[in-house]
């Protein structure tokens, strides 16, 4: 339940139509030589991400003129507001111009700083959750998966997911104590790491640093899936700082990962 | 040019049913729950390989009765013969295992040990690349992409990729001092990635401990694309052990790439 909105038909809707804007750029320059920036953090950017994120917003602005709009690219507006779409218009910009489909778009919806809406969109394989608040997760897409995570009560069976090593920073030794306790680990995906542990694919994601366009749309999907979403200290992730994230399919999972990732 | 086939039409042909067939077991199993065993070197292996790699067998055997067919699931049988199918039936068993639409389905065929036609499917993006000795390698998805590797003349501008820091051992502090001499790095795909290559996407990929059903079918898709494909000793591929394997789409890169990954 979001509040003032009885009905929240009307915020899906135009989340879907900013993402279907974002992946119709998107699709339009995908395996086509792009040139990358470096921002101040050393991330790349191109044009596409911010030729999306305009998409995105000119949407979300026309559907909502009161909501605050704040993108990873094109910086924020109207931050006061009790509502606030957060938008990352390429989640995984190296995944992007290496030509893997497994970049996405990220819309979240914020009240009052908690994450009551979030989308994540795949424009090339044309795959797409979405969460809200209180209610199942939705997913869509021509190359299978449920939603739902899967049962996985021990550590020595779970299959562990992590962008890049070069993520963890000084944290890489922690990380490689979880790796060791867990049955597998694989490397790459991003926000779409988090897509498939909601379809009960991937049982644990571990990650430092992420911004809140980052995070804040995967906490509806994982949390409507049945997972669980805190920082390595177990809390609840916070609207502002930058995260180190944890999800977990099943919550049984989180105890013993946090003890492994602890200091 | 491949000796007493002056058309290969029929080899090409065979491969794409070979591989039809293994894309058909794996689109049926993707996505659903699955048990992995671990093989004696600790990888992966699902009954889907298995079937998989029958399915291609089947196919190559009524094909060509008098070839040979190594498989890495099945074991080889008719070794002795001038032509060998090398199969692979899931590249990337923990990308199959995750979700992830970037695990593989390999086909090479061998020529006195040496590969001349090599078949890159990946079945749930419905990609195929097709290479063969001396000629322009094919390319064919929904995704986007042109065969044709890229320009790029300096290490500095080259975009790095690996699957895994695991796979890398002990050699990675060499993978390290490659990184640190590139533009970006980025992490996960198998086979994949050596496809994306050869669409002019990422300039170097870096791996080691392949065997022979790993890159065989690779060279022929590398060459073709314009790309080289050698040891970290710059040495031609050889049939037989596992290979520490360095791809480049530009040949400018190869030499300032070796000397980094040089102990």
């Amino acid at each position: 339940m979001i509040p003032g909105f009885a009905d929240p038909a009307p915020l899906i809707a135009a989340a879907e139509v900013a993402a279907a804007a974002a992946a119709a750029v998107l699709r339009a320059r995908f395996r086509t030589p792009l040139r990358a920036e470096r921002k101040a953090d050393e991330s790349p950017v191109t044009e596409a991400d911010r030729a999306a994120e305009q998409a995105m917003r000119h949407v979300l602005r026309e559907a909502f003129p009161n909501h605050g709009v704040l993108g990873e690219e094109g910086g924020a507006s109207e931050l006061g507001q009790d509502f606030l779409w957060v938008l990352d218009p390429i989640d995984g910009t190296r995944a992007f111009l290496t030509g893997r489909p497994l970049f996405t778009s990220l819309i979240a919806l914020l009240h009052e700083g908690r994450p009551v809406l979030g989308l994540i969109d795949q424009p090339v394989t044309r795959e797409r959750w979405i969460g809200l608040a209180g209610q199942k997760t939705l997913f869509e897409g021509p190359l299978g998966g449920r939603p739902g995570t899967r049962r996985c009560t021990t550590l020595a069976r779970a299959e562990l997911s992590c962008t890049s090593p070069e993520l963890l920073g000084d944290a890489l030794p922690r990380f490689q104590r979880l790796a060791a306790g867990c049955e597998r680990t694989s490397w790459g995906g991003d926000a779409y790491q988090y897509g498939l542990l909601s379809l009960g694919l991937i049982d644990i994601v571990a990650e430092r640093g992420l911004k809140m366009w980052d995070w804040a749309a995967l906490v509806p999907v994982i949390e409507g899936a049945g997972g669980r979403v805190t920082d390595w200290q177990g809390r609840r992730l916070q609207i502002g700082d930058e995260a180190d994230v944890i999800a977990v399919g099943d919550a049984a999972l989180l105890g013993p990962a946090l003890t492994r990732l602890a200091v």
